[in-house]
């Protein structure tokens, strides 16, 4: 099968039909209409096997996940997402697998209104690349540099599985079946925090997607706004699967250093929290309380029932660390 | 060396520093205003070792191509670039590869007025995929479907010459050291032809960029407009340091069939043909007059000073096609 009817037969005329696509997947490049009054966001995120995904990993959920980390950004800056370009690289054109790849891809994009209007197709090692563009209004840029001392840190969601998953198909922690589907399910299938960023974009200080793990991504925010942090371990929300699976020591430290998590991690000023509490309810946005940022540029200081404790080996996920 | 500490040292406030870049490198995703009255234009193209180049290809190379692949995309649209997310998976950080290919890239972006606003580095098998973003006036965009019978065919530059380094590449061609270095020249450092498009974008029906083989890529250009084509052999712009090379009716096949050319190839109506000449010379920008849109949908008829060949074995080249 040649490329260009595979990219015709799976690509073309899927998903969302947008207005303010010009010309779409078909031409040289795609030309689009960004509306008046708001500037384009871009983010680009590539997946590679071993990281995001591992061998004999569900073509669906490859093409799920791919979409999901870029729309994890984009809730990350209070962006809505509009388009996507896919570059594709395959050691071999298996349909199945494509058929299955589009599929993964296309549930996410239909959910978010999200048109695929262009990309590249070459022959290598399996890789993913898609880079989301979409708007967000002039004044409302949601960004890792205004946390202020005194704000409140909360974080979207549960932590802790995708690391354990990661270990689980590394073949160094097993799961029992009573866990595992709940554990590997967020690893393969994760969400975009998106209904949560449309609650928080007007009133958080600051806000960035845990995608390296969360002191590493806490610690991103402190530098961008040259404050420090104090974070309740005891608070942490670890998903119960967690927990019946291995040691809660273990799971503490999952929950704290884990990587793709894409979940959202946010602060909000103490005059702001009410609103927090109320707009969030209203969207079923499950949000937990885990610290509180702080003047200084000291770090991270772990606290568990108001006790300080030792950082231990707490260091964030690192793509080239091994 | 940590992954962002090498985003960091090589990319971050490196090029261009543009005005309508609102929040570049550093956070989730960019924040970028486009022009009242323009609209997005994106591409994005990825290049993997075996195809776009090999093993042992030098680092400034792949960084000067990576982002030439997608500036050739935007002049066949006739755009204007100016933003480039770049997302590199290396299987280890080698420093001084690194900093080659980020002076291949930069060489490009600061000749271009390109400004790197964000990207992603991951650990894997060696692949580049940059999204390139611009624009494009909204009453103006140079499709690939307006190409209109008695429209005479042009294509910039010369041809031949990458798909030749390619077989010296992969050791099927030798080449002696009259000939190789203008030879290996076009492939590794392509020119993206952005002169001609301002030139062409006036007065040109359709365009399309060389990527994959003038035969294959006038194709595209029919049957998207409707249209077919009669091709003069005898005036294709060999280089001469091909048929010095090879014999003259090989330098033919690689010139119709061979792929990675970054050459313009465009329609232009007999009435526009002064303009071309006029501003084309102005410009300094090199073209040839190959053949002429015809009616009907029979595809390329191949002439030989004014008779008829048969098409032979002149099939492009196919990404997945080995």
């Amino acid at each position: 099968m040649k490329e260009f009817e595979l990219i015709h037969r799976y690509f073309i005329g899927r998903g969302p039909n947008r207005k303010d696509v010009i010309v779409g997947i078909g031409d040289d490049a795609a030309v689009l209409k960004v509306p008046d009054g708001k500037n384009l966001v871009v983010a680009t995120d590539t997946m590679v096997e071993g990281t995001h995904f591992f061998q004999d990993a569900s073509a669906r959920s490859i093409g799920h996940k791919a979409l999901v980390v870029n729309l994890s950004d984009f809730a990350a800056m209070g962006a809505e997402p509009a388009w996507a370009s896919v570059a594709l690289t395959l050691p071999t054109i298996n349909e199945a697998w494509v058929e299955q790849f589009s599929q993964g891809l296309f549930d996410v994009a239909e959910y978010y209104g999200v048109q695929i209007v262009g990309g590249d197709t070459t022959k290598g090692p399996l890789s993913v690349t898609i880079s989301l563009k979409g708007f967000v209004p002039e004044d409302r840029i949601l960004k890792r540099s205004e946390a202020k001392a005194g704000d409140w840190i909360y974080v979207t969601g549960d932590l802790g599985r995708p690391a354990l998953a990661v270990d689980y198909y590394k073949e160094t922690k097993p799961l029992d079946s009573s866990n595992k589907e709940q554990v590997l399910e967020k690893f393969n299938f994760p969400n975009a925090r998106l209904a949560a960023a449309q609650v928080i974009r007007h009133i958080a200080t600051s806000a960035i997607d845990i995608s390296d793990g969360l002191m590493q991504d806490l610690q991103h925010i402190l530098t961008s706004s040259g404050v420090s942090a104090e974070l309740y371990l005891d608070q942490l929300p670890i998903s119960e699967s967690l927990t019946n699976a291995i040691s809660s020591e273990e799971a503490q430290r999952y929950a704290l250093c884990g990587g793709e998590e894409y979940e959202l991690l946010f602060t909000i000023p103490e005059e702001q929290r009410a609103s927090l509490e109320l707009n969030a309810t209203a969207m079923g946005v499950t949000y937990t309380k885990i610290g509180q940022i702080k003047g200084g540029t000291s770090g991270i200081t772990l606290l568990e029932n108001g006790e300080k404790v030792s950082p231990q080996n707490y260091s964030g996920f690192e793509h080239f660390s091994d």
